[in-house]
């Protein structure tokens, strides 16, 4: 780490920003870029599943605004997996930016399979690479380095630039026994921090835990001892569709106990396809039959294959633990595997679907008992090996939340590197990296959250959402009032409630709103209407009346409705 | 578990019906009901935190028409210990019922300060009770016997009944060292078994857990390591306020580390006063200051003991995160102790306020990473050596959710009980014993959940509720009318939103909601005006066009006010 890679000054332009759009403060949305003069390469395009605070999101996609307006600079996208929170992004982002994909036969196929549903009509120059490969992008030489990962085809990369050579680890752990024999490329990277490291970006999610992530292999010996104990039973298995090391596994156990295997639910079913036409997923196409087939064979012949394992609500498990899959009942004679971790934020839905599968009579394997579920990332020990290999001069904690990227500094400084070479960043920041001096935070770009909400694909207003809360905890009350061109009340005053909850004791309440919205608009009648006047006023009135009577503190949604001699205001409202 | 509880038939009166109204599929508001004849005891009175299912809703507590329907063949409600799940029903119940209540010296406490609070003009009967004591209520004679848990005070139940015995464990584990030194009274436990036990009802909890819960004392020595590890530092620590174990712990600790101790929350400050005042909690008075002294002291003096444990949003440890709290600011010279496991469905506050520590520049110790909390559950072995201790002829599992109850039942298989003779209720089952014949599922009383809301405690309309989910997924759309008494426009027709999404390229939508709503008032005038009917046609039509343009999918709330001649129909429209 004593290299220094400050070289002389040649030209104002040297200067290399890194910068994520995505990734830092949170688990998902991964957009990291590199910037050097006229010249772009993005790391990643993922999205995130939104929580509680975003009611109604379907998901979320980094703000690409910067990009938008360096469109003409960016020379590829390089996607290091196959994971939604490092590809879901693209249907978004790749229409509007347009530039060549890089990535493996894997993660590419999984990225067609998307897009192909999403925007069928987009053609992607894609770039297929393979681990080892190196290969010259603009001004950067990316080297692809085989990691170890919960999916597989994953790549680091190494990249040269001008300024020196930055690794970005992807997601990653060091099984040393990975069910593919794809293991994560130490050589490689030792040779990389031999040439000397000026920067390390490397994966945080796990820098909480202690010790080294057990190998995906150990499953195997799982799912060996459950088939045994549950013999007799049909086995229902749920995992991430994306786990194809997972689904290996399920498979040859299953041929060791002569069962067939049935895969369900869409994105199950084309996974294995995929991986299977690939070659990454090996099993011996006479053990497959489809799911209208199982009535064929008895419990013991049988494994079943399916989604749903975070309880999402359309899944093959959640509809089976509901009783309403048409193709499967549930019943004593049957045993569900959960062989995956809830992803945070899903403890309740699949908490709900373990309860609901239990009141089906049936067993149910999940978590919290046994080892049926391994992490795809590095934990600690394992960070600091990569830390160790590849020695950097400076380094920056990604993909973690905010908890996450202290622990990897603390992790980092343990191995000897410096506390002020280590950088904290929040999505945007911009780090700078000249010849001549020590990089710094230098300024931030736009960046954050895109929405995509049902077919709307586009950046919801803060204040829409925050509308939606108010409107979740106590319900809305609308105020509608029809005035003249004087503001004088020409119709009943008309009130419709949705989601209010006012106890029996006040229902009465509704007489003094009636009263209270009639005085209201009295007072302000008299010279010309004004109808923003007036809503304002009917807002403080309502809810002073409700705030009184201690009742209710829905959302007040005053409506005026001016009837001017010729109405010729009804299209003259602006909403956006 | 040889003997036999059916006696002859007496009479057609002689029957015992075990029901619960609450804490069967669900952790919280647990109360149930033993009946006999024109005779009731009500076991607990707790109430359950709402999850995202209940938007806006602040607790829940039993539906407990039942007993409302019986209220007076109600003799007690007994109180097993000081939790909310236990106890935090009663500020509603007990003005709707006014029965004696029944509850050891601390529980009895925290239910006063509570009422105080909720129901100042309430004057409860109390009896207090201690471990040990045997008291007659009615037809039944119930034993209180001491049972160890994370708050101190807590009692498990032998009940005799006219047709047998009858054990409530309330919640327990079997603590060998707890910090009170009372240990959980196998003695007692055995002699019951030894007399002969009818039916168990026992905590289910933690039957997912193998082995043995460990001690509470563990903490002490988590807590010595931590004290000693940032010994310069101004320790924060955050903890359920009602676990006085934990708090004697600290208060421990700190006194041997020359720290002193400053209570903040309010919860924290009055929990800890009442039990220093009933002896439980032991602080020498001149080791506790104020929060307003805490800036004589220098860091390595003071432990700051608060609420917030959960990540509750006005919680001291909260406020302290988001840097809002007058009292405190945090830095680089603080570390944080959540000494305290996450309940479920508290994940995300937890999680967001432990990121929100970091960022302050403090370093945080929490669940993952070191041993700073135990549950006050018994875990398999435990509710194994219940059942041997007791050996009930029957088994009911309570406490827990669904694959609680059923781990819970695969126990009690285990240690001999006849599957036969275990029963998987759910909310408002009657399980009824007679003389003669076993016993067995007979109905259902009616149960359930009412929700307070704010100050409106009654039940909630699942309709409301239903709505609430659907405004919070996609905002509203109010269309406004007005309309003479032929159902002729007579003024503009007016829309306001709130909390809807629009994205850009169909922001024209509107023009075309104007249009679609006056011609549907068009079409339906000529005759008399009749608002319902507009309604529906607008919210069918607004909403054909919203999914013609692949729009929203807001909630549409038509509003439509009929101009009569002399205007009376103000007051006409019912709410309720």
């Amino acid at each position: 780490m004593g290299r220094n890679y400050h070289r002389n000054r040649t030209a104002d332009t040297e200067r290399l920003n890194f910068i994520a759009l995505g990734g830092l403060g949170e688990i998902g949305k991964n957009m990291y870029v590199l910037e050097y003069g006229e010249e772009m390469i993005v790391i990643d395009c993922g999205l995130k599943f939104p929580d509680s605070e975003l009611p109604g999101v379907d998901y979320i996609v980094p703000d690409i605004t910067y990009l938008e307006h360096n469109r003409e600079k960016i020379k590829a996208i390089i996607i290091t997996h196959g994971h939604e929170d490092h590809t879901g992004g693209l249907p978004y982002v790749l229409p509007r930016l347009r530039v060549p994909l890089y990535g493996t036969q894997l993660t590419l196929g999984l990225i067609r399979n998307k897009l192909q549903d999403d925007v069928p009509t987009l053609r992607p120059e894609y770039h297929e690479i393979r681990a080892g490969d190196v290969i010259k992008i603009g001004v950067f030489t990316v080297r692809f380095i085989a990691v170890a990962h919960s999916i597989p085809d994953g790549v680091a990369l190494s990249i040269e630039t001008p300024l020196g050579r930055i690794i970005h680890t992807g997601d990653f752990k060091l099984d040393s026994t990975p069910i593919d024999g794809r293991i994560t490329d130490y050589g490689a990277l030792a040779e990389e921090g031999d040439k000397g490291v000026m920067l390390l970006c490397s994966d945080s999610t796990n820098a909480e835990r202690k010790g080294i992530t057990p190998s995906e292999r150990i499953i195997t010996g799982t799912l060996d001892t459950l088939f045994r104990q549950y013999r007799t039973r049909r086995i229902i298995i749920s995992s991430f569709a994306s786990n194809v090391h997972r689904i290996q596994q399920v498979a040859d156990v299953a041929s060791r106990f002569n069962r067939k295997i049935a895969f369900m639910g869409r994105s199950m079913i084309r996974n294995a396809e995929l991986a299977r036409e690939t070659g990454y997923l090996k099993i011996d196409s006479k053990m497959i039959i489809s799911m209208e087939e199982i009535w064929k064979y008895s419990d013991n012949q049988l494994v079943i294959v399916t989604t749903g394992s975070q309880g999402e609500p359309f899944s093959g498990l959640v509809t089976m633990s509901r009783g309403e899959n048409r193709l499967i009942e549930l019943g004593e004679h049957d045993v569900v595997f959960l062989l995956a971790s809830v992803i945070p934020g899903n403890e309740k839905l699949v908490n709900n679907t373990v309860n609901r599968l239990f009141s089906q009579g049936c067993e149910v394997v999940y978590e919290k008992e046994r080892q049926i579920h391994v992490s795809g990332h590095a934990s600690s020990e394992e960070l600091k090996i990569m830390l160790n290999l590849t020695r950097p001069q400076y380094f920056v904690p990604i993909h973690g939340e905010y908890k996450h990227l202290v622990r990897h500094s603390q992790l980092a400084q343990e191995v000897g590197i410096n506390p002020h070479n280590i950088f904290l960043l929040v999505n945007g920041d911009i780090l700078t990296f000249t010849p001549n001096t020590p990089p710094k935070k230098h300024g931030h770009v736009q960046s954050g959250a895109v929405i995509v909400d049902g077919n709307a694909a586009g950046s919801i207003k803060s204040e829409v959402l925050k509308e939606r809360r108010e409107l979740a905890e106590d319900g809305v009350i609308a105020v509608s009032l029809t005035v003249d061109e004087r503001g004088k009340l020409i119709a009943p005053v008309a009130i419709e409630t949705q989601g209010v909850f006012i106890s029996e004791d006040s229902a009465d309440i509704f007489k003094e709103l009636y009263a209270v919205s009639e005085q209201t608009a009295q007072e302000l009648s008299g010279h010309r209407a004004n109808a923003e006047a007036l809503k304002k006023a009917i807002r403080t009135r309502v809810r002073d009346v409700l705030r009184k009577r201690n009742s209710s503190f829905a959302v007040i949604m005053p409506i005026v409705s001016v009837k001017t001699r010729d109405n010729t205001n009804i299209y003259e409202k602006e909403f956006f």
